[in-house]
């Protein structure tokens, strides 16, 4: 038989734009979602998990990023069964496209409304940069089937209570909504919409759309350069914009700032926007409802509000469309204070399912973005903190290494986590450092001596590392870290040295 | 511009090997990974989150199946800048080869020994077929860094803790331990393993190992034929042989036989078979001290065992290897009896890291697949039972929506699960027949009348059910499923009518 030939070792690397979450980063995660879901459950959704994989002919091309969409996704060819190439493959970049697939593939088994949420990591093939990921987590609540704005009005409840439930204060939150047809009625009647013909200016309200989704970050007078002629950025690259004459500009502007200090303020000045556009009307109308809803359920301005430059980039949204903002302050990489920014977002889809049925289906729903969520949260210093270790039980002698698993065993069983020292045990100081890396409260330690004496020594690793930095050697001498007690006291004293530390 | 080509309806369909989960198939999977997690991290377990994407240098070929390396998994080159292609890119086919990468790419910063679980799904390029899937899910555990073989005890202790955790008694699983070493020594003193040269005979073994692997399907007729010439299945299809002598063969079907009553006993009997190969001696002695604490710690022969017909297919094993089997009988889709067989399996791998590094690093671990204990926990009735769905609360007037959901934030407020109907309110049956869908207990009723009456209709569906399949005319009008109460008791009256079905 031929020898394997020596390949160059492998890169021990995450590929490019992916990376590795560790101990607390995924608990921390975990949590969320629980919480998240718990809300959800509450509101009657179910759970659904549909599979990483889709074909790329059920995902469609509804990328978020509408100015190239052939691109964006993770995809291969498959095999099929002669070694000849099948179907195209694909990563989900959301969790919108599959459940569109569902609620068309399931549409006879599925109550309806569908109420739905699942949770778990979608992927995009874009270029990578810092904090900047091709791997993330979603975390999705929709209804299909329900026509009534009632559904996009539980949907804003439900996400305002989903962000107070993670630990979100009210008044560090705002859930914003706005609605398609609104703005459609002010293209309308700025003259690029034409009810008779509307798949004319389609491209040019594409722009526009975009322009005023990069609000915050372009300021008005960028968008309105998008919106015109177009716009050279700080690197002197030009964007061609959606041509849009100066009367129409200003049409299109003054949607934008529509906010007025009340709802009921905002609902009338748009009323005045959209004159003469029928679509228009009804979209104020359905702002109208939600609002009135939302009002009437104890979600007050404080926690959900009429916005009119809230658009959402995504094409495919036909109605209200909602975001959720965290309304604090953080410093960013350069130290400077600036708002966090949306956390959440969606809206009302009526077109998805119909790719598949051919049927019209109203859907609503939102996505959370849970990892930025989290960063939020870590921003405002909470969660973030290093949980305790294990109990470290060190290992004396080698040849006893039943006894001090025996020990673990005990401490385990009365919901003690520890573990037994499993390297190399010949230098003592490497299992004590071992301890301290693992952020271990408690160390146990019995040798030969103690053994024979029935008595183990339980050292108090959080004490110890206190009077370590900032004791005196009187303090040290008078409070001891480190305790011999009877071998058959382990269990009690180290549950009083944690819970004193945790007093602490 | 140009109007866009229709394209025809695309197929509303999961991908061939693909599946979805639905409501409780989510959640129960979700509680058993939690309580799955609990006892890892009670054992110090730290979780670890990779990517689902890596390269496929840093993944390497040790997929289970040795016979086909190169096939098995989802991979697509990468664009580079360019638009040139760049690294091969794939979903991990399992937790440990992620391990491997993340243990040698961060081995300065990781405590050493490095003990890690992570759970998520994992992806195989396979026919699928039925009950067999391309996505599934797997719920490792992992020490790196530690030689002892009290690593591999540990994993053993922890496996048959966590089985008792997910509900599996005691008696209806068995954790088997055995040990490559020991199959090593076999081999040496069958003369198909020379420690001088150890290549030769590679092949040779490898066949040896795959089909002692297959033990539990061949039977021993079926794995002696693999051994010597070959052997012609079912269809008539003719697999090639290790080529080994009778004599050959007695002695590695004698190392299959191995088992004895007691542990001990079995210990002598492998004693016996290795005598003269330094390896097996080796392997004995380990399997010895494994025995030694498994007893210590509590975990007798009803719990873990050694048994020498246990190997693991896989390749990359070089000491102890484990399984747990689940011993209790279910019935098979032709409904004959058969034994649910293995949910987990691991062992010692210290080569794994080695391929960053090209320092030996000793590592053991254990996977359990999820997906089949879940089957077997359905198998013996537990779990799998629909949850109870929200209440609904029924919209007898489309424009008094917010009295109604109302209704539901009252309701939620308390912790119950409810909802307001969100369909086409016009056909009130449909609305019943959606609470049925949701086996909601609940169904809130107030039309006008009730309204102006401040009173609500309360509905016991369950037993309303009950009723209707089995009462008389006379029970039906004694034992009433539907209260008209007042709007304020709403909450109280719901409570009561779910805990009386919990207890009925």
């Amino acid at each position: 038989m031929a020898k394997i030939k020596k390949t160059p070792r492998p890169k021990a690397e995450t590929p490019k734009g992916f990376r590795d979450y560790f101990g607390t980063e995924v608990t921390e995660r975990k949590a969320m979602l629980d919480k998240i879901a718990e809300v959800y459950h509450l509101y009657g959704f179910e759970a659904l998990e549909t599979s990483a994989v889709e074909t790329v002919e059920a995902l469609g091309k509804f990328l978020p990023d509408v100015d190239r969409p052939n691109a964006g996704v993770f995809s291969w060819q498959e095999e099929s069964e002669a070694g000849k190439l099948g179907d195209w493959m694909a990563l989900r970049y959301d969790m919108t496209a599959p459940l569109a697939r569902v609620a068309a593939q399931y549409r006879n088994d599925l109550p309806a409304p569908y109420r739905r949420y699942a949770m778990g990591p979608v992927w995009r093939n874009e270029k990578a940069g810092p904090g900047r990921f091709r791997q993330f987590y979603q975390c999705d609540a929709d209804t299909v089937g329900a026509p009534s704005v009632a559904a996009d009005a539980e949907i804003c409840a439900m996400l305002s209570d989903t962000l107070e439930a993670v630990g979100i204060p009210r008044g560090d939150y705002i859930v914003r909504v706005n609605n398609r047809k609104v703005l459609n009625g002010v293209m309308e009647v700025a003259g690029v919409l034409d009810p008779a013909d509307p798949e004319k200016f389609e491209a040019e309200r594409g722009i526009v759309l975009r322009a005023i989704d990069k609000l915050d970050r372009l300021g008005e007078a960028g968008v309105r350069a998008l919106i015109g002629e177009g716009r050279k950025d700080e690197s002197g690259d030009f964007t061609k914009g959606a041509g849009l004459t100066e009367a129409q500009a200003d049409i299109v502007m003054g949607f934008m700032s529509a906010k007025r200090d009340t709802g009921a303020q905002t609902v009338a000045r748009l009323y005045e926007l959209v004159q003469g556009s029928a679509v228009g009307a009804e979209g104020v109308k359905e702002l109208e409802t939600i609002a009135d809803l939302m009002a009437a359920g104890g979600y007050g301005p404080d926690r959900v509000e009429i916005d009119p430059s809230v658009v959402r980039g995504l094409g495919y949204y036909t109605g209200p469309v909602y975001e959720a903002e965290l309304t604090f302050e953080v410093l960013d990489e350069k130290g400077r204070p600036r708002n966090f920014g949306s956390v959440a977002g969606g809206g009302r889809y009526d077109d998805l399912v119909k790719r598949f049925t051919g049927q019209e289906v109203p859907a609503t729903g939102v996505s959370i973005g849970v990892d930025r969520l989290l960063a939020a949260l870590r921003a405002k210093g909470r969660g973030g903190q290093a949980e305790a270790g294990p109990v470290v039980v060190t290992v004396m002698d080698r040849d006893r290494m039943a006894d001090y698993m025996g020990m673990v065993t005990e401490l385990r069983a009365a919901g003690i986590r520890a573990e037994v020292y499993l390297g190399n045990p010949k230098n003592f100081g490497n299992q004590l450092k071992y301890a301290d890396k693992r952020a271990s409260p408690v160390a146990v330690i019995q040798g030969g001596d103690e053994q024979a004496r029935g008595v183990v020594q339980v050292k108090d690793l959080v004490l110890g590392a206190k009077i370590a930095q900032n004791a005196t050697l009187e303090e040290w001498k008078d409070r001891p870290s480190q305790y011999e007690i009877a071998r058959g006291d382990l269990v009690t004293k180290v549950r009083d040295i944690i819970a004193s530390q945790n007093e602490g």
